[in-house]
């Protein structure tokens, strides 16, 4: 009998999350029924909108609930399918969640191509890739010339930021954890120059890598990054708020001190959930597997080896321990 | 010999003004030029913004000068013109500043019919009147059976903003601090409810008067009250952040811990000053005016005698004691 592992949420973090929020589980595998397909997953997504997921405070979408699956994007392989979209053998992404074998009724799930490593379809051509597209191009909306700002430049949603940024010919910063992302971000990504926020002197590095300002800022992170650069917005400037990953593990949450700057300078501040654009989705994936294809967008991933190891991966991921797109490897 | 009366900015105050920080001063008139005109001001408008200009802090406009004559919207009337758009007799609205009697090129200076009472052009048909619609019309785009909230609710801007959402077909609900300006909010500028932020409960308060969320909200405070409305807005909901009262006399900002709100809720949050739509200033006082003239805009205000009163009404202003738009008196 062929079993199945999966990753269920245990309890609820107060604060930072814990491995003991989770429970590893291994059950007999069910079979799918008509209408349903079998799916085997290679990977797994860790994303940080999952620790929102945890919680059960209000939010865009429902919380998990204790005892279930964890949410998260897949991508794996038709097994067996009884569904008239779907044969065995077909490489698919989707949202199967915390677990090593799913069932489907096809809905969310989509055929991908060949032609792009399967993993990719959870980072740069996947939901990352798009809100990074949604965010940068409709929110920030950069022209030609101007500077765009990115924090957590190197993850997976930042650095296509940034890549996406400098095809539209802006000046790209970013702000990152450590010299050596820094490094990653101006020698492999494209930065025009990066900041490490951990070097104690945020102020100060800002003021001397954005020379006149930043006319975008694609926010992933807020707490006490955000407000140091609200201090160096220019007037009608555009932030696009994707996350607050700083906040996230906090119990209270930071106070943000220079909500002025936003008055002054006339900001324009877009709070945004890539899933609030369907119409935008397809066409970005589509723009971003071809960039992929030509050689123009890189990426960088951070793989964990088996479910088992994807809570302690996912808690890594919340304290920036890793570069680019955070994976576990489940086959 | 005619005496001028002016009132300069003596010190820059450190947190809350004092009336220490101006100087008044009488000097004797100076006489117009070619090309120049004498206005005698009426009325000397007083607004949250000039606060701004006594600081030295970086803004959208430049500081007012030690020992220069205070920043000031007026009404007047032109004494003596040596200017070919002018005639002594004309009406005439502009910033001539904190003083009795202005030189002007003309610059900025537009003449006022007298459909209207002449203070009027300081208020809801003056840059106040044009602030509101520029917010609510262009940055919180409210449509018919939303609900509008909006704080300092019976000030110069916020009970034009809170007329201006209900001919829109808006619910209306406004913030202000104290029972007598609540109850003229509901009673005479039509508020739907009005939550008083100084009774000590504004969450709940909140709650009860939002009993579904609000859509739009009209930013003139900050601080604690924008904190706690931030947990009361709905998703897609839009900020127009006009001011920051409540932040404008702290030596260090209010901490605003909410900002996820922004993002879970998609917010879309504009900083805005109305100086920068010249391309809707005109249309919207044209309108105003004959709203005003219709009877279906009302409003009020607090008068103070004389240019001597100016620096502790302005004090007064700063800490809400007027009700409706505050004016000095001139003649």
């Amino acid at each position: 009998m062929t079993m199945n592992t999966r990753v269920l949420l245990a309890s609820r973090p107060t604060g930072w999350v814990e491995e003991a929020n989770f429970r590893i589980e291994r059950t007999a595998l069910v079979q799918p029924r008509g209408g349903e397909l079998l799916v085997r997953n290679h990977f797994l997504s860790l994303d940080p909108y999952m620790r929102g997921r945890m919680s059960d405070s209000k939010s865009y979408a429902a919380s998990v609930q204790i005892g279930d699956v964890m949410t998260g994007g897949t991508v794996g392989e038709v097994v067996e399918s009884h569904h008239p979209r779907f044969t065995a053998g077909d490489r698919v992404v989707g949202n199967l969640g915390w677990q090593a074998y799913a069932i489907s009724t096809g809905e969310g799930l989509q055929k991908v191509d060949a032609q792009i490593p399967l993993s990719a379809y959870l980072g740069c051509v996947g939901m990352p890739g798009a809100t990074a597209w949604v965010g940068l191009l409709e929110h920030c909306q950069p022209r030609a010339g101007e500077t765009v700002l990115v924090s957590a430049a190197t993850g997976a949603v930042g650095s296509v930021v940034g890549q996406l940024a400098k095809l539209q010919g802006c000046r790209t910063v970013g702000i990152a954890g450590g010299a050596a992302k820094c490094e990653h971000a101006v020698r492999d990504l494209g930065f025009d120059a990066c900041v490490d926020y951990k070097a104690g002197q945020l102020h100060e590095d800002l003021k001397r890598a954005l020379p006149t300002g930043a006319d975008c800022y694609f926010e992933n992170v807020g707490g006490v990054v955000m407000d140091t650069v609200l201090r160096h917005l220019n007037p009608f400037s555009r932030i696009a708020l994707c996350g607050l990953i700083a906040d996230y593990n906090l119990t209270e949450a930071y106070g943000l001190r220079m909500i002025r700057s936003l008055l002054v300078n006339r900001v324009r501040l877009q709070g945004f959930i890539v899933t609030d654009r369907p119409d935008l989705y397809a066409r970005a994936l589509s723009r971003l597997g071809q960039l992929v294809q030509e050689g123009r967008l890189t990426y960088r991933e951070t793989i964990a080896e088996g479910l088992e190891q994807a809570p302690k991966a996912f808690i890594g991921m919340l304290k920036g321990e890793n570069l680019g797109k955070q994976l576990v490897k489940l086959i």
